[in-house]
């Protein structure tokens, strides 16, 4: 065959967007009209064209279902969509979006809407991570679609990558900052050595922080998003109950002051990973999920992620390393997940073939603290005596943790005369959770050691 | 409706990959065995049960087109795969990847396994930034489906982002390092301030650049890519023939030394951006696509991409930015990409809906010089006479390119005294290619002036 025969025709393409031209329209029913919910209302309301042109149907806002009428009196959208009968709007839709949040009734609408058969997109992170895997079985025996691209990470397209894009290949670790409150406070306390509790009234001050901000600060946000990551990664239902989590209250200057010294940032966390127990015929496979302060090389791709952003940072065997960065938060960025979601899923309903959320092939057990291998940063209070950092070391090397450095800094008195006093700053090599947590508890009981000052988990190194 | 009621039950998941149970084969036709062909025969025969498990379908490895049989006499996979007969495997397949490069045969292989319905996966950007719109109407006329994650910046997952999760919003502009050949010379001319001569002679030692590195070196690469990135981002047809491509074989260890002393490092970026000209009502959009040596600010996320790394920078209006990094070439990453392609090519198959690739929903005008506004670093030799700079600042105002930093260095003789040079280092405010053309070539003419050294665009400012 020759080129000419076999260069295919281009069809004539309008100069407009071809969206007005869709001739199939798709009823969508807005639940929630807070920050993010008033975004895609707009978004559906300013931009039809665009979107059903890429959809290949018109997305018809069909009602935005709010808790109360006059609470909504200000809201610069048109009246007459409102309603306050958010079942009457799910069973009127083809297609529903979820921005309610929380567990009730959003879950019961949920269901509402995928048991007759209208595909779902969803934001609802504490739901997902409470009921995700029984939700996502559901919607695939009616035929329906669960997407929940804003769950994690605001704008930051991380689900699909992981969901399709990686398909074809084997996660082995994914570490996420994916908290902008918790980023906002550690990375201001890292620039400007503040306390932790004057980075948390800044953060408050600027927004970044709610009045209450326990759900951030205490990393149940963070241990949210990495049950779903891990769900996806791993292919394995993972709920929040099986996430260990440690939140950033703790974190003191000290620490952050000796880890900028040492090289070092400390970022809060969510860390999933595939881990193999055993060896040879009788290795098993297993998967650790959890949320702590983390010290970061500074050379690291996380280490550079400011303020309130967020990134996903994901290893896996072919693919080698990846990351995505974006804005975490917010209700422009988020409503662009939602908005992914909706024309992707109108796409499907379109074509008649709604895509299958189905996340988990296998089941994979939990890890325990003893199969889980991690570097640690310990700082101790010690007695300035001669003799006491061979005490604690002889510790270490009795549970097999090996030291890869250590740093003394002297407090006052002259060296080794006995009145004064000395911090020290270790970093092990790799070692088991248990191993460490016997070691701490057997430096604690020595004479001369004060105190106990901070234990952090090293990754990335 | 109480909790217990609406809760659905989780049905039983088994210990092992479910792949065992699918009873669905699809024939996969591989054509090509190089690096990346290689390693997805590898994957395709190693990780049989996962694949089915994720797609719903066991993918049979059906053979493996090469050029001749005795030139893969050492390749370790089942020889009664391979063949020399491309067309005959593709008529035998239900999926067909695509991995020869170049234009023919592939295209003509590409565009028969689309008319007789079967959908394919490719990483031929030189194929698709020529024929890209064509091929990818002719598969939806024959309902099947073209994908190409493996295209542009190998592992990382940017082509589906760009067509799914920011379907819903409106992509401004795309700044891409998507050549780590050049980025790797970019990069070590930086850190050690090698000359460009030298730093690609490292790189060919190390087989980052190939013998003949022309294509990477002048921008070709990129600029295919860049094509396929504008493309998609605009919903328009983009071919290569609209990427205005410069290189970095001009950019000399004087221009990375300034830029550092400035704050700043070159890139070799490719560039798609939305353009409205015009104002109000009579304002139209297109688009501008170019691919050039560029100066970036040490903080832009995009300026700590290192070595042959690739990363692509986002702007979305609704998003904001995001930027996606991970590793742009190499046989295992790309062959993670194929194989994510695959997979939900495959889920797609088996609900029998291939994705529809309808990229083009518009065609937005190419906007030529007069109508990009950029800033420029500018370099000159003078003579170190009174009243250069004076003449020289004139020259800008006729123009209207006004000046944000200016930099003086003398080379020689007493300053002022008219026997030395001096080297002068202009940062302009944003302004047209045209107006800046007219500005250097007039800057040229004046007596004082001995030579421009360098112009240079600036980005992320």
């Amino acid at each position: 065959m020759t080129e000419t025969q076999t260069r295919p025709e281009r069809k004539a393409l309008p100069d407009e967007a071809a969206g007005a031209e869709a001739s199939k329209v798709l009823k969508v029913a807005l639940l929630g009209c807070g920050t993010v919910g008033s975004q895609v209302a707009r978004i559906l309301l300013e931009d039809g064209d665009a979107l059903a042109a890429r959809s290949g149907a018109r997305l018809e806002l069909a009602g935005i279902a709010v808790r109360s009428l006059d609470s909504k009196r200000d809201v610069d959208l048109p009246r007459e969509l409102l309603t306050d009968d958010a079942e009457a709007l799910v069973d009127s839709a083809d297609l529903v979006v979820e921005l309610m949040g929380g567990i009730e009734p959003a879950r019961s609408l949920i269901l509402r809407a995928i048991r007759k058969g209208a595909s779902v997109v969803t934001g609802n992170k504490a739901l997902l991570a409470q009921d995700g895997p029984a939700l996502f079985e559901e919607a695939d025996r009616n035929n329906a679609e669960l997407s929940f691209e804003a769950a994690v990470a605001g704008a930051i397209p991380i689900i699909r990558p992981i969901r399709e894009s990686l398909s074809g290949d084997r996660i082995t670790r994914v570490l996420g900052i994916v908290n902008g409150t918790t980023n906002y406070i550690l990375d201001q306390m890292d620039t400007t050595g503040a306390a932790f509790a004057d980075a948390l009234a800044e953060a408050q001050r600027l927004g970044y922080a709610e009045a209450d901000p326990t759900a951030d600060v205490e990393g149940h946000d963070a241990a949210a998003k990495a049950a779903l990551l891990a769900t996806l990664a791993f292919h394995t239902p993972v709920s929040l109950d099986d996430v260990r989590c440690q939140g950033i209250a703790n974190v003191t200057a000290e620490d952050i002051a000796a880890a900028k010294e040492s090289g070092f940032v400390i970022k809060l966390l969510a860390i999933a990973e595939l881990v193999r127990t055993g060896d040879g015929g009788a290795a098993t496979e297993g998967t650790s999920v959890r949320v702590h302060p983390t010290l970061l090389p500074r050379e690291h791709p996380l280490a550079a992620v400011r303020g309130a952003y967020n990134a996903v940072f994901v290893e896996a065997e072919n693919a080698g390393q990846l990351m995505f960065y974006g804005a975490g938060a917010g209700g422009r960025p988020t409503a662009s997940a939602v908005m992914g979601d909706l024309v992707s899923t109108a796409r499907r309903a379109v074509a008649g073939a709604p895509g299958r959320t189905d996340t988990a092939t296998r089941r994979l057990p939990m890890v325990g603290v003893e199969g889980i291998f991690t570097s640690y940063s310990i700082g101790l209070e010690v007695a300035d005596q001669p003799g006491v950092l061979s005490r604690v070391a002889s510790v270490f090397a009795e549970h097999g943790v090996s030291i890869e450095a250590m740093r003394q800094t002297l407090e006052g008195g002259a060296p080794g005369s006995g009145t004064g006093r000395a911090e020290l700053r270790f970093v092990t090599h790799r070692a088991t959770e248990q191993a460490l947590a016997e070691t701490v508890a057997d430096i604690k009981n020595l004479d001369a050691v004060e105190s106990v000052t901070s234990v952090l988990r090293v990754e990335g190194v």
